[in-house]
């Protein structure tokens, strides 16, 4: 216990706690990031995936192209194998989307995106009074009265205090999720609402949302922050403001898809597997970049950095890119499904889905003793600014394994600028800071490494 | 020691170590980064100075419509005093600038940019031979038979395998600083060099040159890293290279910048200064957002945020934004000068200069009680994201206090995006991110609390 101390108040005051880590594994490991920082060689996959291919929504062709593309890439990394497993998917379709307000003079165009799931309006798009509700509560004490025949604008935010924005997300997506489930039940002939974000500005976010088990099903869109501004700057005015509304979108019976699965094999304990990815789907706006792009260039990095710095690896380290996260998990299920039935046991599973920031450091699902074994790594992270090695992780494509397999790390990223990108027209290559990308993957790498040694 | 102890490793293991910490100490913590991320008044100022003031250069009228638009803003946000310290500064001046590669086929436009102090060519360019150097001693090697009437390119690098990009900047800037100086020795006609950058894009970076005492005075540009990569690859095909370049700049007299100094009284210890400053002169390139923009937001939000959460502080905190650091440190000097000939003592002085990025913690330049009282305030800063309290620090403004005063901080922003922006066209007002330079801003004042209840 004692040289832990001494590791944590050397760790505390600032200085660096590798003279005190064995130093051959510190030199592995320092070669791993000055390789990802050098070559750059996930950014200069994940630029393909979001210029060349573009956006890949649940059901798409580009999926698919990239499922093919991301197979080829690996082959050529030196995986072993590498395939394509099919999975069923709901197939997403956008086509023209706006909205109006009214408020006595010009009508003013709203930037509108259907959320992911909504019906479409009529064909001649629907058009009713606005009223504006800040949570469920407000929803609920207004009624049917004061809802039915109307388009509930769902003025609610992220809330800016929380550190870490998933946090502030986890707290307002319900209203994205069941905003029209809960209005349609009071009658609401439509729901809009704030862009889940923190970025004040002028597009529209989509992202999932769901009717449950409700018959009633209404339209559902989400409005720029900006624009959500003005609808409750014009309706504090105490003004009647009618909303026109107009979504071609929905769901287009199933498409397959494919999950990318390529394994590197270890050198002597090849059966235990090492799973590192991310998924290979996005939202339709945007290129899906941060979201998850950034993810899937992390996880194909992870085995090209080992070979690089020339690491034989005692594991296989198998990369999977999960089809469909955003609508429906459906990669993840099938994944998982797949790996029960063949006896896969995983020895270790993270996921990289939070974004291309500067990495903070990881999150740990597994026993006490698991945690701090990782948690025990932390002095080899300190110099490249991880310093958080949390108990609890794992994301939602890992979250199919959890019964089955028992040691889960989620990969932690800067948060701060995640929802700025997240599931709109900004979340392109150019969202993408190269050096803070490679980190990650390097951060990854390095952990990977680290635990291979056990 | 045994409490240190049991603090370190709780924030070791990533356990929120704020349950050891005075409990209404870190609610007044709390409420200061509320304020920030929520009002946002730091990233309101420093949009105003981008967007309607914009680039600030050494001489310009442009810095002092920015000065007494701080004076005026620091008096509205509370200020007891606020004055404009006059500073005579060199006058910096750019006028048209180009050069072209001729290597066989058509002329290849480089994007292309005058150091700061570099003299212009003649009216007519300078057209020569290019010689690749990477390194002085390659220069020395060369001598003066491969260099004499040639132009040295310098393709020199920013180290990307430092984590710390200011690390690889101090590394890396001496080419830019003296490479004019050294190949002027051995009688070449002008320098270019790869611009002092991590980010591989298409835009040139300047920055301040200097011949030193030397005579001879030959005109010296930075080129983008896309151009120095292409005249890499021309030279490298063993061709004949050659180079035009056009410069029209240079130092124009003198001219009257001015310093802020805005004081907002202490209640009890007001003789006893705490001095938080940036630099409000930027490079002409872009609008001086990330540098040093950001950091005149930061000191300026200070004072502000405690008034906003309620906190009224004993010592005096004086806010001062530093003219004409970029082109000799002007302004700092001038400001130490009349802070010794007024017996000014600074308890604290911190200087906010490496941009806008999250915050990651400070360094402390103080003796080592000081520096493990700041270190013991760690487990407040943790729950922010801020883990590094390093022995060491104060930036360029505060240098001329050294001597006088003993107490420093500089504030330590992640820096893996700082360099992209550096004096260049790209450091503009969408550089940078509200959120994260609000955090910055809080996490400064919290520390002004802390400091302030000694």
């Amino acid at each position: 216990m004692m040289k832990f101390r001494i590791l944590a108040v050397l760790a505390l005051v600032g200085f660096s706690a590798v003279s005190q880590v064995d130093a051959d594994k510190a030199a592995v490991i320092k070669s791993i990031y000055t390789e990802a920082l050098g070559e750059q060689q996930g950014y200069q996959w994940l630029k393909y995936m979001c210029e060349v291919i573009g956006p890949r929504p649940s059901g798409s062709e580009a999926a698919n192209e990239a499922a093919r593309w991301a197979k080829v890439a690996m082959l050529q990394a030196g995986a072993d194998t590498a395939w394509l497993q099919e999975v069923e998917v709901p197939k997403w379709y956008r086509g023209p989307e706006w909205s109006k307000a009214y408020a006595g003079g010009e009508p003013i165009s709203l930037p509108t995106t259907a959320l992911g799931g909504s019906v479409p309006t009529p064909k001649e798009g629907v058009r009713a009074e606005v009223v504006e509700v800040g949570s469920f509560e407000e929803l609920e004490a207004l009624g049917r009265e004061g809802v039915e025949g109307k388009i509930v604008f769902y003025n609610t935010y992220m809330d800016h205090s929380l550190i870490s924005t998933f946090n502030a997300y986890g707290g307002a997506v319900k209203y994205r999720w069941a905003g029209a489930m809960e209005a349609g039940k009071y009658g609401a002939v439509a729901t809009v609402l704030r862009s889940v974000t923190l970025l004040r500005d002028d597009l529209p976010h989509t992202g999932a949302m769901s009717y449950g088990d409700s018959e009633v099903k209404i339209p559902s869109a989400a409005i720029s922050w900006q624009a959500a501004d003005m609808l409750d700057h014009l309706l504090g005015k105490g003004q009647k403001v009618e909303l026109e509304l107009f979504l071609d979108c929905g769901v287009q019976g199933t498409a397959t898809n494919y999950n990318v699965i390529a394994d590197f094999k270890g050198t002597d304990k090849a059966d235990e597997i090492m799973l590192v990815g991310g998924h290979i789907d996005s939202w339709d706006l945007g290129q899906g970049a941060q979201d998850d792009g950034a993810g899937c260039a992390h996880a194909m990095q992870v085995p090209n950095l080992l070979k690089q710095v020339g690491y034989a690896h005692h594991r296989t380290i198998r990369v999977v890119l999960w089809a469909n996260e955003e609508f429906g998990l459906d990669g993840a299920k099938e994944y998982a499904n797949w790996a029960r039935m063949n006896n896969v046991h995983h020895w270790v599973a993270l996921e990289s889905d939070g974004g291309a920031g500067a990495p903070r450091g990881f999150g740990v699902g597994a026993d006490d003793d698991r945690v701090a074994q990782v948690q025990a790594m932390k002095p080899y992270f300190v110099p490249y600014g991880l310093h958080e090695f949390a108990k609890g992780g794992g994301g939602a494509d890992l979250s199919p394994l959890r019964g089955h397999d028992d040691f889960f790390v989620g990969f932690r990223p800067d948060s701060q600028r995640y929802f700025d990108f997240h599931h709109s027209a900004r979340d392109r290559i150019d969202a993408i800071h190269p050096r803070s990308l490679e980190m990650g993957s390097a951060s990854i790498a390095a952990l990977f490494y680290l635990l291979d040694q056990f």
